[in-house]
């Protein structure tokens, strides 16, 4: 039987996910659960995307132009130009989902072997990309302590070597929802432009920036044009996760050459989801204030119910729509489990995700778990019940303050 | 300025699409042009497919199962049981178009450096994924001349070495249209096991083999469970290239379990093309059976049309929508760009796919072309009419035999 491949063995099971199992059984066993687990939003399609795909006329569903619909690429243009993002229709590829924008970034811009720097915790899957890419990331720590705000330059200049070949960021951040400042991203490109680095945003969440904190984009950063790639998606915008539309922008005339090939191998991005994708440009911004002031009332409730639980710790994030939380825990991967296999609270329990998959130790990871307020204030009542119940009971809690710590 | 990767240089732009910026110039200037150079069918998708996306009632477009929505998984069981394909719903992993499935099963099974032999010409595209993942194609040349059958198996044991992991075929082929025999895929099984190789094969043209051929997929080989891997598609099937929807198959559990990885890392494929997908699963087998007998119709005419013309052969594929003509010519990217440049047959022309693109080295398609037949009978009469008069006036004419070539 001929073996499997080592990038194989060593692809990393996605931490959101692997707990998947131990929920299907609670479930099963008749037990509610309350996913806080994955950046899956119970928002609403818009209904004009909806409604576009209600009314799809075509005869033949044929492939499209592999940089995606022109049509849709000329409407995104006019969708950006809303954030002071100036581009033309040469500077954007529509991908399959933002996964796919990551993919074809990293297989455009580094070598096997080449260094991407990226402040952790970070989004599991950009592990996952870069093992496939056979790109090794270095990570930066950031702290909860201050909720996760970019680590001093001075940090990043300690690890970069010849092997370095680009740095990224998530903007809101996932997992932290930390909304990078103007000053943090111009001290990067300082970095980038000094070490002649490619700079990498995943910039999905957008829409989602809060307390009428100023939105700066790594586009909006000047004479950078060269260095810059956007990874971009309409999962988390849209609430449409599933239509699996993405795109991949830089005025780096290079690099959309290479990464074209890259998209003309796998010939184009869903037809279905561009045509939705497309009419979604037209979504009043109604229907965006009413969705930021739902997530805006989630957040206030989630972190403020967590900081009020004893031994926990919940930065107030200005972006997206997750938190990391601090928990007087022995493990997060072994709580999470515990919460879908032995935990019941009026047959309810809670899924959360553990900070473990975030970083690139798992170790950093073991007292912090990332929570998702992608359900509505009604059901998140019941999860942080659950939670708060959860860790007085939980058999290997442990209060950080040693006059606090209970036995086991 | 940071430089663009290795792969990226090194990656072929599509020979497929690589003119398309000449057509695109044709059409400008007011010119019809016929396209045989892309497979992309004008057959109608299935109304039952567009009747399930008319019908969508999701609310929120969601991820799908990683593995794809388990319901369609379940009705595939139901499809590949029609042609005597015993599946568990373990076995398939639905993804995004079949070239996510090739992309997947080359990093699931073949470590950087590895080899996988090709039977020549191939499909140009998993030169690109080949590159992707860092795998070397070592091709082994099948012939015009016998309508391009299997190569004798010793071709393909001189090649072996112990980097070689695998052996892929495409069967009904693409580019050639040949239909490989029961005996054909036993002598690779016999060599797959004799050498612990991965046998993948790429079936996604399954639905079209003609002339009442058996039709032996490698899933009907015995005992050969954990050196499978199958690749599958719905675009051709149903005509619906951009629903974006195949599909990863195989009894080996290593390899699945590894390939649930990289699915896990780009979440899900696209919702919209699944459920579509599900519901074509009951297209009823009449619109096979008019599908079917329409590319006979086309076949026949275009293959005699070609070996009507001085100096082309063309012989009979029994599969897929594509055939391979010699023509009477210096090269074929010349002669196809002069096409799409020069040439004005009452203001059409035709544009056909270079075989170049199909070969390890170009040299070997020089004096090849692949034809879709994807038009309707009475535009291919209008294309081989453009063929037959384009060829009489090219200036690169070349006829085989020195009596008659014609001075340049």
């Amino acid at each position: 039987m001929p073996n499997v491949s080592e990038k194989g063995k060593h692809m990393p099971a996605s931490p959101i996910r692997k707990l998947v199992p131990y929920a299907e059984k609670a479930k099963q066993e008749g037990r509610k659960i309350y996913h806080l687990n994955i950046g899956q939003p119970d928002i609403e399609t818009p209904s004009i995307m909806m409604d576009a795909i209600h009314n799809i006329g075509l005869k033949v569903v044929e492939y499209s132009h592999s940089a995606g619909i022109e049509s849709y690429r000329r409407k995104l243009i006019s969708y950006y130009q809303k954030y002071q993002i100036a581009l033309g229709i040469e500077d954007i590829i529509v991908t399959t989902g933002g996964s796919e924008a990551i993919e074809i970034a990293m297989m455009s811009c580094l070598n096997e072997g080449d260094e991407i720097i990226i402040p952790e915790p970070f989004y599991a899957n950009y592990n996952g990309f870069s093992i496939q890419a056979g790109v090794k990331v270095v990570p930066i720590f950031s702290s909860i302590k201050n909720g996760f705000a970019l680590p001093p330059i001075e940090e990043f200049k300690k690890v970069i070597t010849p092997k370095t070949k680009a740095i990224m960021i998530c903007n809101p951040n996932n997992p932290t929802g930390y909304l990078y400042s103007k000053e943090e991203l111009q001290s990067l490109k300082k970095l980038a432009l000094d070490h002649d680095l490619f700079l990498f945003a995943d910039e999905v969440y957008r829409e989602f920036c809060y307390d009428d904190r100023e939105y700066f984009s790594i586009m909006h950063l000047k004479d950078l044009d060269n260095n810059i790639v956007l990874v971009d998606s309409i999962s988390k915008r849209y609430s449409a996760c599933g239509a699996r539309i993405g795109a991949l922008i830089s005025k780096n005339k290079e690099v959309m050459s290479v990464a074209m090939k890259f998209a003309q191998a796998r010939l184009s991005p869903p037809t279905f989801g561009q045509i939705a994708a497309e009419a979604a440009i037209d979504t009043p911004d109604e229907y965006f204030q009413k969705v930021k002031s739902e997530y805006v009332a989630r957040r206030n409730y989630v972190v403020e119910q967590l900081n009020s639980m004893e031994g926990v710790f919940c930065p107030k994030p200005s972006g997206a729509f997750y938190c990391m939380a601090q928990l007087p825990i022995d493990d997060s991967d072994k709580f999470c489990q515990w919460l879908l296999e032995k935990f019941n609270h009026n047959g309810q329990t809670v899924m959360l995700a553990p900070a473990t998959g975030f970083y690139s130790k798992p170790e950093l990871g073991r007292k912090e778990v990332r929570i998702a307020y992608v359900l509505n204030l009604e059901d998140l009542k019941h999860a942080m019940e659950c939670l708060r119940e959860a860790l007085l009971i939980y058999p290997g809690r442990a209060v950080e303050n040693p006059r606090e710590a209970v036995s086991q």
